[in-house]
């Protein structure tokens, strides 16, 4: 924990590894519950749609991150690309094998950071579905995911974690410990939000959502039990992403995972009661998807740093997030006419943000405070000044080529119908729009 | 494992701490499954509510147990507040710092055992909340929820669990190794149950419950899949719960998992199957509903003495339990008129109760098994003699204050709409309650 | 990993043990998948029977193999029955004692055993639940699922994995490492997956399902989003699965585990993927069931060799799964004339077995490949030729018995109304037949 220090891997002993590997086995839950979320947040008619859109983020993210994604994601202290600025030497990329090839898939922190990665790339791929719900075609998503998954997921993953230029500007500038993030605020939920932001952008507004003056129309998710079960499973996850993260790319001993826990709950729990209370105040009443969108905003920004939290700091991370989530999500709504159904953009690149900021904020890392600041704020403005072009213009000439947007028939028809060819739901009556309660 | 030991902490290898840790993640399951459950044994007019309030019970009673709670329970071999009773010192609260200052949060069993605690009162909180169904306030539930994660629960986990008089009894008084309870089917599930029993009674029934000469109506479940998946998750979670709560509260070796996790299968399959089978012959068809509460309450029955059972005697433990479960919920709605939604009370307190009797009746202990009936019973009594009185007064003063039950229109609107403004399913056609299958 | 190994016991330590029972802990999340994708496939009228049937499964399959089936099954290296043939011993049957009397249950390699067959016999019972689907009444589901965990199952499991004569193929006869199959796509899939198909012989196809030309008329799932949750958890379950077995069975080194799971998803990835596009170009559409069955038949198919395959062969494994599932599918619907609502026998049976041959063509485990082929075929052979005929025996006298379909009223009126008194979601308007999607 000493300042300056080089990115470098942790040495486990056999428990420790034991102790990663099967906390990164909790993560695919994460994914369970962002997807229930996803699918319960949008239309019933685009239901089995949303959990398709889930299932294929998954799959093609786990192939495409297995056969390019880690070759250029790689891991600390392997040799890299790198520029040489100034007299020291800066990693950009990683020129680890394609496919794994001879890689030793074993309890070393290399091999359990492949299969961590293999898993939180899926985690980033599903943020955007939740913004790109019920209009968002099926194979774009996957060639999206393929981007995502191939190019600027381990781009950023490698400054951040995989021993690249950001994390060494610690041992090169001096900056506190280089970039810190445990479990992924910026790397994976801010590259996930900024991505949503692009698809929302690219894709434009659901029909029906803005009326000719702009005014939106609150279009309600159709399952709200399914909502708020996600968020229990993502909790699960979210302890195992934050503690597997922290012990492979920031060292931290085993015994800091009881910490990350607490921590990690705790923020969720605050940010959930803190969402349910805003919307009380704003609305009369708590707003359950709201408060469903708090829980998980707690998680997001607990990543970064719940290994260097006390208990009480958490719980203000957790706060703020949960206020953060609501005012920003009417923001992008109102004043910026963005449709983001499921709220990805203010929950995972916003509190994300925030997240990485809590480092140097409320963080107990034993660092230089000033030097820290500055490289969670230069990871920042990587994320929002190079990535997010990055991930639109990726996602802008993806559309050029294979139109993102289904066609009108398909957002009146529902996506489940016009493009799987089967509802959800086929024995339910479903009402009309007209009747929806609002 | 000999007799009349004191209350102490495990000492903990490195690889029995990770085991106890990952035992621990496993307990979250539990709080999704009886969430699930009590969503699904619900009316869908209210389905949103019940999982909020899931949501927010997890949320209130992890802060408060945070700030609050822990430093009431403490943890055995640590000074707290006694009593001098007959030239013996008999611990009654803990004396810990507030919100965790300054404890170390490693892997050391004090740490487990909060982290533990944080999510297993939890649990304790959901249980209330299914027999609230319908007509709990939000705002009462977090209220309610605060009282028992800050003051009822830890007051007696710190007896049975915090080296506290119960489990001094052993020393003090000869009485076996004091009240045992290994997983909570007492400090727990009784806690829980008796809270839930106190909030039936301060509610009342829903409206249309009771005819005018008294005769229960049924009101049967919204979404019997919901409840039937939360009987496996519970499952999983409870093998957690009860290997982890063994571990740290019985200092019982690692491998006693292995049975330990047979047993609680075991008792939750033989108590669901004699659920079926009972109802079967009262019904002419086995049941769903009842099944799903028997599956748990052989899980309740299973905690205290999962541990020290022969596979043979954990059959024995859920059969009984799984016929109790059905004969007792039909004996409080006809005879008491009590109308208790989820079964909270017959599966959690009653089974609990059973559960804590079992570790006497056959558990293997190895112990002077008089004297280790009289401590178990004593810890009975104490539940039902000390904490539902607690838990029912602070209940109705609760209830002074601040109305728990709704108003009428809430009622009649359901909980979703009246409450949160909207339904948990806003886009499917639901019947009148004159065309409810009954 | 020397050839013409006897089968033996692995030796743990203490690390590698609790890893292991640990694996052995996320194997019920298989079973909730399955349950899932069971109930979701099926129709409304009997989702809670479906579920009710998961859950009665999973309770008698633990019960009768405690009871007896493990007697039966064994572990290696224990004395068991055996016949001397051309001056060899082969072991046919074990001769553990009943309900588990005096067996140590602690962390040693074959009490590990006994709790993950417990889970995975449950496993191989959910198999032809799905294929009995709206027609298999509950009292003959528990009375096959006893024949299977009490019979059939250790019949095989003893064979292949309790030391057994397929297993002695390696030492006996030089066949490679004798029958090969870590997780069990042969010992549980294809057991499991050749019951189904007794029991869709046995029943006969669902009233409706096929005209009187013979053309059958597809009844699709009642949820979608159910059954690609189930996938998800399927996903995780099966991690624990594959690694837990190839640890206890085939005892490789923990290390194993890393690439066990990354395989394993690689392999589902795949599957699900190859069935997509299959879909896609054969109907136009992707087909969002077909795309779940393509998940769970590449899980399947990853059972056997996960251990031993690289990253790419695994992406193979799952491909020609994916196309496998998909075509067998047809194949058995319009040619056979078999009713298989779930695809249970393309799925488990057919991938099951290219998994079992997946060893063989694909795996990296060092031994002789020609005699490695001969000891998969004759396993293969062993299953097909002496497995089925005694499943399809045992469930066509337990027809003569006790009639394993339900009577005409309950199949118009469905299962949840008929068998157990109550739908699954009473509350919600349902259509006619007369109105499904199509």
């Amino acid at each position: 924990m000493t300042p300056f220090v080089a990115p470098s891997l942790p040495s486990f002993s056999e428990v420790s590894a034991v102790l990663c590997l099967l906390l990164i086995f909790l993560v695919p839950f994460a994914g369970a519950g962002l997807a229930l979320i996803n699918s319960g947040l949008g239309r019933s008619r685009s239901a089995a749609h949303a959990m398709m859109g889930a299932l294929c983020v998954a799959a093609v993210s786990a192939l495409v991150y297995v056969v390019i994604g880690f070759a250029w994601q790689g891991v600390a202290a392997r040799p890299d690309h790198a520029l040489t600025i100034a007299g020291k030497s800066w990693g950009w990329i990683a020129t680890e094998p394609f496919f794994l090839r001879g890689l030793r898939l074993d309890l070393s922190p290399s091999a359990l950071i492949i299969l961590l990665q293999m898993f939180s790339v899926a985690l980033a791929g599903m943020i955007p579905l939740s913004s790109g719900s019920d209009r968002w075609r099926l194979g774009a998503i996957c060639a999206s995911t393929a981007l995502l998954a191939g190019c600027t997921y381990p781009l950023f993953a490698h400054w951040a974690w995989g021993g690249g230029w950001l994390a060494q500007l610690g041992l090169n500038s001096g900056l506190g410990r280089g970039f810190v993030d445990g479990g992924g605020s910026g790397t994976i939920q801010v590259v996930g939000g900024v991505t949503a932001l692009a698809i929302t952008w690219i894709l434009g507004p659901r029909r029906g959502k803005f009326s000719a003056e702009g005014m939106p129309a609150a279009l309600p998710g159709h399952n709200v039990v399914l909502v708020l079960l996600g968020c229990v499973f993502a909790g699960i996850g979210w302890i195992g992403l934050n503690s597997a993260g922290a012990m492979l790319f920031l060292s931290v001993e085993p015994g800091r995972v009881v910490l990350i826990a607490i921590d990690t709950t705790l923020c969720a729990a605050s940010s959930g009661l803190a969402a349910a209370v805003v919307t009380r105040v704003r609305f009369g009443r708590p707003d359950a998807s709201l408060t469903a969108n708090g829980w998980i905003a707690g998680l997001v920004a607990s990543s970064a740093a719940a290994a260097f939290l006390k208990p009480a700091a958490a719980v203000i991370v957790g706060g703020v997030a949960g206020i953060l989530v609501v005012l920003v999500a009417d923001f992008l709504e109102f004043q910026l006419a963005i449709d983001d159904p499921g709220g990805a953009v203010s929950v995972h690149a916003v509190c994300g943000v925030w997240g990485v900021l809590g480092v140097a904020l409320l963080g107990d890392a034993g660092v230089s405070v000033a030097g820290q600041w500055l490289a969670q704020l230069v990871g920042i403005a990587t994320l929002l000044g190079f990535i997010f072009p990055l991930t639109y213009g990726l996602n802008w000439l993806l559309d050029r080529v294979y139109r993102q947007r289904v066609r009108r028939e398909g957002e009146l028809q529902g996506m489940d119908l016009f493009e799987l060819g089967a509802g959800a739901y086929p024995e339910f009556d479903i009402h009309g729009d007209d009747l929806l309660q609002r």
